[in-house]
């Protein structure tokens, strides 16, 4: 694969259904750090996250036969919003596998897209099964939120976007759910960056994939694990583990109040809406303040969906 | 007075000190409204909010004696942030007379920028006797929030900048508490704008601006009267009523239900933080559709600064 040429054709295929976003940087928030921080601005992107890049660079591949047919995902939210959109804008069926807790937000946002919601119990298996399922009666394709190199390149274009905009940056922070951002970013900067190492920021409470790294293959998280950073509970693919063992130089773990912490930083002096899962790549820069000191630092934002009748400040 | 003039050498006075904020749309809430929404985004201004203009233009223009001794303001918090951060970058001591009631983030916010908080009851009363009583005993310069000629034309400079990325502008809807910043747009239009209207937008519990202008004279609020929109509490001022009186076609009055619903609505599908008393803008758009149906209108949201322990769709 020519990672390099991947990369650009699924970011020029995508271009006409997404927004370039912006990259916006706080002065009050480098002299805190004391670094340069660079904040890509996912939040602004359509449907309110990254999603909608490797979504649409899946759905626009697919055969004539297929788009017929529809597509189905399961994701606790963010991607099953942008599979609705991706597949409202190219006029094809979109069906959504969600976790009967997903937040109200979320999955009123998926109706308002056209897309139909199908509730599962909310675990993995619980998903997987009820896809399969639909999948075997209906003959849609299954999309993977993050397992699947179309989606991965479709995400890529953001790690592309952001080292045109800003060449020179020393290391790009990424959250880690599935992987399928760290990977899309890391291939990025393994190709467009100039020396420029990825760094992955986790939920202490997850930390499925910092312990992936450290035994070699992928381990689960306990089904009862939670976190506030509700787009990073899902584990890694075969795909994005494979990827991220790679290209991925650390993961710095965050704790639940590092992570509200760093969100509320971020809400108070940057006036931007920020998801928890998004916040943990700041969470990650305070915690590790020395490793990032006179660097030039990408921040990840991934997406802005909060439900803003829970938020965690207010508790 | 040559107004042209006057704005544009207040322009140039503050622009070290303030950003160039950006003018943000969104696709879906155009779609709601069936016009084209314009936001100058102040939100993102230094310190949060508009407020930095005005106070940053008075403080330029004292004498340097008046600068030696110091300044003081009343304000229940965007003002006395202004001022404090403003006085800071010029190395002049600042006194902040402040209602007990203000949001505990902006009394810290001002204690952060270095200016010594004085509190006092929270009526306007409480507010002037305490401010006459520091300036009796320091000698220090008192600078009023809005009824000030230097800092209404430091305000004008965003109307400035909103009309020149926006030229053809049918009108501006702009947030009126104590009439300083509507005072301010409502001058750049007439000398910028191509025959571009300005309206205000007042919560109605809080209608005196609205009640001003009917009876010609300057009426005030019931001392209770309360609103979510905390900043627009104030009543007008002798030179803000003329210049209302003169330059705004009218005032569109709005429910604190319409103001929590126009703010959830930008914060969620704008991504942006917004306080209640710039969401007044969007609530007044929406509340009076036609009027705005298919017009070009540009909204001023004059901050960003809220209490995020506080929010009130949170109740």
């Amino acid at each position: 694969m020519d990672i390099k040429n991947s990369i650009n054709s699924s970011a020029e295929r995508i271009s006409p259904y997404i927004n370039k976003t912006p990259v916006l940087t706080s002065h009050l928030i480098n002299q805190i750090v004391s670094a340069e921080l660079y904040f890509k601005c996912e939040n602004f992107q359509k449907m309110g996250a990254f999603k909608m890049r490797g979504a649409t660079n899946a759905i626009l591949q697919l055969s004539d036969e297929q788009k017929q047919k529809g597509v189905i995902t399961h994701s606790s939210g963010n991607f099953a919003q942008a599979i609705a959109l991706a597949a409202k804008s190219l006029n094809i069926k979109a069906y959504l596998v969600m976790p009967s807790n997903a937040p109200g937000v979320k999955k009123s946002a998926v109706k308002n897209y056209g897309g139909e919601i199908i509730e599962c119990i909310p675990t993995l298996e619980g998903r997987v099964r009820t896809t399969k399922k639909i999948v075997e009666e209906k003959g849609v394709t299954f999309v993977h939120p993050y397992n699947d190199i179309n989606v991965i390149m479709g995400n890529a274009s953001v790690g592309k976007e952001l080292l045109e905009e800003c060449p020179d940056l020393d290391c790009i922070v990424v959250p880690i759910g599935g992987g399928g951002l760290i990977s899309g970013v890391a291939l990025s900067a393994s190709v467009f960056g100039n020396n420029c190492s990825v760094i992955g920021a986790e939920p202490l409470n997850v930390d499925d994939a910092y312990r992936s790294l450290l035994k070699g293959k992928i381990v689960a998280n306990k089904p009862t694990a939670d976190t506030v950073a509700d787009g990073l509970k899902t584990m890694l693919g075969e795909v994005t583990f494979n990827i991220i063992s790679k290209y991925v130089e650390e993961i710095i773990r965050v704790t639940e109040r590092e992570i509200i912490a760093a969100m509320q930083l971020i809400w108070e002096r940057m006036k931007i809406i920020v998801e928890p899962s998004s916040s943990v790549t700041l969470a990650a820069v305070l915690k590790s303040k020395q490793k990032f000191e006179n660097k030039k630092v990408g921040l990840l934002i991934s997406g802005g969906n909060v439900d803003l009748s829970h938020l965690p400040f207010t508790k």
